[in-house]
């Protein structure tokens, strides 16, 4: 039969065998571009609708992302939401006031704003009602407080610039360009390609100062950045109003001490002793730098936005939120222990910051009544100087902690080594100051005698 | 045919049956009770020799342990035979001065034998004439400072009792009862079994206080217990001279003071400030206890001593030394890195332990130069009371984290929190006695002017 196949050169079995040929050469064709494509974006999704560039309202992305949209707007009120470990104690995702837990903040941020609201903050979706509605800012905050509260803002900034954007009032901003959205999708994700994206210059520039270049980033280091573009210590000159982090000399609380000192550069002077006072805002990135997570390549994402499972599909879980409402996915994908376990640990790092914050702040507060006390009893602005510049020392460093969202969990042993700093500096303070009272004849006898 | 076989009767194939069962069933047993004699001991060795109970020269113990043996033979000069990473810094196998080194101890232990000679410790089997060449201890040492230099130690005691040995005078151990071997196999080893045994009472009693029972441990616990038994902080009351942990209340330096406090219990009165001091000896077991790899069930062995391979047979290594010596069987096992990464975390510990340790002695000097001051200056023993009391907190916690052998590696943050601690401590310690120098009229313009 075969050979008789052959030997009659029929075309019907060769037609047979080129058509199968080609038919199994599609298909292996077709599965090598499905699976190439599932690989080479780690973005891949199914495209219903088109989503403008930069889109700043998450609605519109919502048809795309169903899983991604309705994860994030838990942010809104994570701690109804979330079920929390019964070991935490710290932080939390609660409007809370600083002020009302611990009243010593008030006399440390005496003469600034911190002093009169100071809250815990909530979830992203809360950033723009609640930044209007904080009333340490008052009537004339500088575009340049809404820098990470609203996806419109890297779009007013490719439209104006950056400098415009800076110069704007938060009034202005508000009222006649109609800023409105919180935090949301357009804040991290390229609209067209949904890759991760910095639009915001302070970090871009911070980094690039150090030799950094950001663009060149893989989707490891993308995971912290898009985080890092925010959740940092920053300034602005009083003139330009330019956002800018100090990070020229480094990103440790000495360098940053460093580079402050080095332009004279203070946020407010203390109202009670004189100091020339540098508030610290929220520097997780600086924090977790030297941290043991960032030396292991463990970045923000790995750990408050953790892969997880919707059926078959990986995803990033978008409802941004403590590790500790989230152990299983946070800690034990690479740490082989129960979530007790990791609760526990966390528990006592803790633990430990907040008892050296605590002596921390004794002595801060000692050293401000031994200087008040100082000034009290006319000293001169020369005599006054040693017992300034380490008030200024000392509270630097306990706010890098204290002003830190982790409770010196991104870095334990530095977050106490700051505090062990702060506490020397507090001390030296207050001697400083007490000498002056000696030498001024008013050390109280009831000092002398205990 | 087989129906044959059944029918006919035949005693040949039932016999044969039944012996090949037999012999099945003896197969069986042996094959069995080989792997249950390899699992049941994983001491199994080939007993070449006897070794009798306790037997304190380890030549004899050679025999039998070849592998073992010149391992720990090398423990007489790790640092020459050792290749030391290039990150390493501190400590080391050396007997080098810490008073050279760092002369400020001078003053710190001053009035105490430690501030005539304080040397680095070298491997154990100098431990005897390491001992014996000490200039601190005089001619007067009772035995308890025997107590964890010698295999003897343990014969001795079972033979006379802990009490007799503490009460006999070091130099009539060594010239009446013949001491002279240093730490090596029977101080650990139960010399039938091989098992780890702990023979020493203190570590027994201290745990016991704690409730523990460390007869009930398993080998990974037995793997702590046996470095533990000398690794720790000890005292001894002035009249029994019997050696104590003082871990009733607890291992942690606040524990460890609570219970000297509550017994009223010092080493020595400090020469300068006139403070009732303690002098804290090695507590890496204390220190160990509240770290990371505690946490973790890591025990000393398994970094000190890895499991190594000599061919097919997988061995303790008894060459105990810093990991910083052997990296890769240390580290490597569990951390997936390479070596250079490991001893940079390392080294990044230890430096910031290092500069708050530091930063802790300035503070302790400053304090001793105002007490000092103030005695001079005519204060009352009652005036005294409160910055002497401040001056025996301070020391304390830098002590611990100064004379444990890890340069705070063992509990990196617990390290830095207690050097903070003692950083407080010490500054209101000057603080408090140059209230009492401005008291008596005695703060000079000098310090005033500053």
């Amino acid at each position: 039969m075969q050979k008789q196949y052959w030997s009659r050169g029929a075309a019907a079995p060769w037609l047979l065998f080129v058509l199968s040929a080609v038919g199994v050469l599609a298909l292996v064709w077709l599965l090598t571009d499905i699976f190439e494509k599932k690989q080479e974006s780690r973005y891949s999704y199914i495209k219903t609708q088109e989503i403008k560039w930069g889109e700043p309202d998450p609605e519109k992305w919502k048809v795309n992302f169903p899983r991604e949209f309705e994860a994030y707007m838990k942010t809104l009120k994570t701690s109804e939401l979330a079920k929390i470990s019964p070991y935490a104690r710290y932080g939390g995702s609660e409007q809370v006031s600083h002020l009302d837990k611990d009243p010593r903040m008030k006399r440390l941020f005496a003469g600034y704003p911190f002093s009169v609201e100071y809250n815990e903050e909530r979830g992203h979706m809360n950033a723009v009602p609640d930044m209007l509605n904080i009333k340490r800012l008052g009537d004339k905050k500088p575009g340049t407080c809404m820098t990470c509260k609203s996806p419109q803002v890297p779009l007013f900034m490719e439209e104006h610039g950056a400098q415009a954007f800076y110069n704007t009032p938060v009034t202005e901003l508000v009222e006649k360009f109609g800023f409105k959205h919180s935090i949301s999708c357009g804040d991290c994700h390229n609209s067209e390609t949904m890759e991760l994206l910095v639009r915001r210059p302070a970090y871009i520039e911070a980094q690039a100062k150090r030799g950094i270049d950001i663009t060149t980033h893989e989707q490891n280091l993308k995971r912290t950045d898009a985080c890092a573009q925010c959740h940092v210590e920053y300034y602005w000159p009083k003139e330009t109003k330019y956002l800018t982090f100090p990070w020229a000399k480094g990103t440790s609380i000495d360098s940053i001490e460093a580079y402050y000192d080095s332009m004279g550069f203070y946020d407010w002077v203390h109202a009670e002793t004189g100091a020339h006072m540098i508030k610290i805002q929220h520097p997780e990135y600086e924090m977790w730098s030297s941290g043991i997570h960032s030396r292991s390549g463990v970045g923000c994402a790995d750990c408050h936005m953790p892969y997880t499972r919707d059926g078959s599909i990986k995803i990033t879980d978008h409802w941004i939120r403590s590790p500790y409402m989230n152990l299983t996915n946070a800690c034990l994908t690479c740490h082989r222990d129960s979530e007790d376990e990791m609760a526990m640990r966390i528990r006592e790092i803790q633990d430990r910051t907040y008892n050296l914050m605590d002596r921390s702040e004794v002595a801060l507060i000692a050293a401000i009544d031994a200087i008040k006390a100082a000034i009290e009893a006319g000293s001169t602005e020369e005599e006054l100087a040693e017992c300034r510049a380490l008030h200024r020392k000392s509270q630097i460093r306990w706010d890098f902690v204290s002003a830190e969202n982790s409770m010196g969990f991104h870095s334990p042993q530095e977050a106490t080594r700051m505090l062990g700093d702060a506490i020397d500096y507090a001390r030296q303070a207050e001697l400083s100051a007490t000498k002056l009272l000696a030498k001024h004849g008013k050390l109280e006898v009831a000092a002398l005698a205990k």
